[in-house]
């Protein structure tokens, strides 16, 4: 559902957590197919056995991807995605993995060039069951200012 | 397959350019379906028609996957993913767009902390069949040196 | 999220419409694929055009678990489904179709044997981009009644 | 393939029963992908284990739909679905189980008003390997009488 | 369902056809993601508008595997898959194309070096809606010979 | 990526082996939903506990399209297929195995009809992880002669 939220209205601070999503061999199968990336990291079990991490892990994209679905709650019509930040992995995540979103605001300023714009700063913070973080952004987005 | 190239090896400049790939609105599908992000701008066509861009249009993160599938041809065993920067969506992708990427390697330097790595950034570029930018970000890879 | 509200807290006549979805030619496929009915209504387009209806038609039973999804948005953990009654399906539905359901609190009762507990019945009605009514059910949930 | 039964030949009693089908966690996460029904009863299963069934469940659409493709054998040309009653699921499904489907014929009466044809019940009776029974329904069809 | 069939009762010329399928882009899509083969030939419409054929085509393995699957009815209890011979592709599949296979029995003959088996030969021969046929082969089935 | 290999440059003895691929149930569901084949071998894990094998195996057309898949690496442009001879599936292929092709040139002549093109037998076999074979087929290439 639509909602408007002007740049004024967002604050620091402001956080949400989504629920949980259990990350599953189909998500990854899935994935590898979407994206054509067949890795033996995320597609062989027993080259996985012999690496260090011994298990299939999910893509990158993968779990950016779900979390930025996790985010996906009611649209705000005055702000629109500018991009990404800082995108990290800190650990992989593994099939059976549960997998959480929080979304905080932590920075906010004037468009540089537009007038009547400014860019909101969400942090993301995916953790899995064990709180250990796996996926860290910064999603900007483009948000209208309140009219005068 | 698996090859081995070190950091030294890196060369800024060199480049190389994807095989070509139509986004459908099987992608889409199935991407909505992967992630939970049904927003009427990837699944009313209805409401799409009401809109600036008139057409369902393509998640960023599908955009963004694809592209990064795109690009996993062989394996570099020296080398693993660190991150990704400045991700943005100059345009919209819409469904028959046919996209292709090209990955160019536009900065190398030693890891900050530690010896024995650097960051060599891949850059991204993503365009359609008009040759316009759909996509661009910068792949950080964190790759060891030649041992000495 | 979760929310929670009781089987006194239901007014009849309360009611809420979905975002729009467009039924699209991957959803009929993935929905072969899942149940197993290849019939050629949904899989023969020339066998189709022989017919009445000129089109391939999607499964009733896609039609119902899409609407079932486009109402499943915050959950009440006091309530959960009890069952449904008159299933119909007065329109078929092609692909290209954008669908939008409502549902309306339609009856209220307490439950029959088990003290502490009602139906609420949630008729649920999905109209496609025309208006026209494509598939009507009445939604049982048995909702927990407020503690005394 | 196609055969021709008519209303008169719809005998109350008749009775078939399907193959068996394993339901997969693939089921469960494509159809919340086919839904957009990501509810934590399917697809969380760290918070699934906090509650009285411990495990991901299988959405109750889900169960249906596949209950519907089970008895899609031959089509009879004279017949088509005229709706579903009483549908109830006494038990969850869970990841693992088997499920099959029992067609019985429970009744038949003519159209009220469409004089030539009737409505022919029968009712679906779905269970899992402990033959619990974990979906029940009665489907109607709507049934050409012999031509006079 | 299963029924009974052996070596002796099947007879040359034996034909059943079946029902129609169309080949849609949602097939392509899904069996590049599931085998991996993102040839431009499959993938990249744009590409393909240079080649003589200037249409994406259905993955050979596709159409072979939708044959097999239009021939999957009931299941003989007395036969197993033996392999497959001559296996041709005498013209591409295009999505919109609708499929239709014929299997014909045109040989049998006692399994050279196992008493009491058959081998079958059943001729798969799969037409599109012009009546061109797209694929050829023959299915092999090694078949229990009666009791004596 | 293409490439241009003529009829001349194929040597008997050339041999390559792909990555490995690890079957999961996804790709069985998958399969069974790609092409219709629900037959009880494949989705049935209760069945399949009663047979010998003990376990839901591939499908044969699935462990086909997974090998071709896993060939299709870089494209020569002076080939194309011609078809397939000699499918047969020594072993069944289970949940979990990990599969890997191997592709041997294994003979080549000239074109019976058509001057200045030959036939090239790639021959494929594919093992589990436990380096049995599960798979074998010729791959015929119908390859263009080098310009005199």
């Amino acid at each position: 559902m639509f909602y408007e939220k002007y740049y004024e209205e967002y604050e620091i601070g402001e956080s949400r957590t989504s629920e949980g999503r259990t990350i599953t061999e189909t998500d990854i199968v899935l994935h590898a197919g979407q994206t054509g990336d067949f890795y033996p990291h995320h597609m062989d079990a027993e080259w996985c056995k012999t690496q260090p991490f011994k298990e299939r892990m999910a893509h990158g994209t993968l779990t950016f991807a779900i979390a930025a679905g996790l985010g996906a709650g009611d649209i705000n019509s005055k702000a629109m995605t500018y991009g990404y930040e800082h995108l990290r992995f800190p650990r992989p995540v593994f099939i059976g993995d549960t997998l959480r979103a929080t979304f905080t605001i932590t920075e906010k300023k004037p468009h540089p060039r537009k007038t009547g714009f400014g860019i909101v700063t969400e942090r993301t913070e995916v953790t899995n069951q064990r709180d250990e973080t796996v996926l860290v952004c910064d999603h900007l987005h483009f948000v209208e200012c309140q009219p005068k």
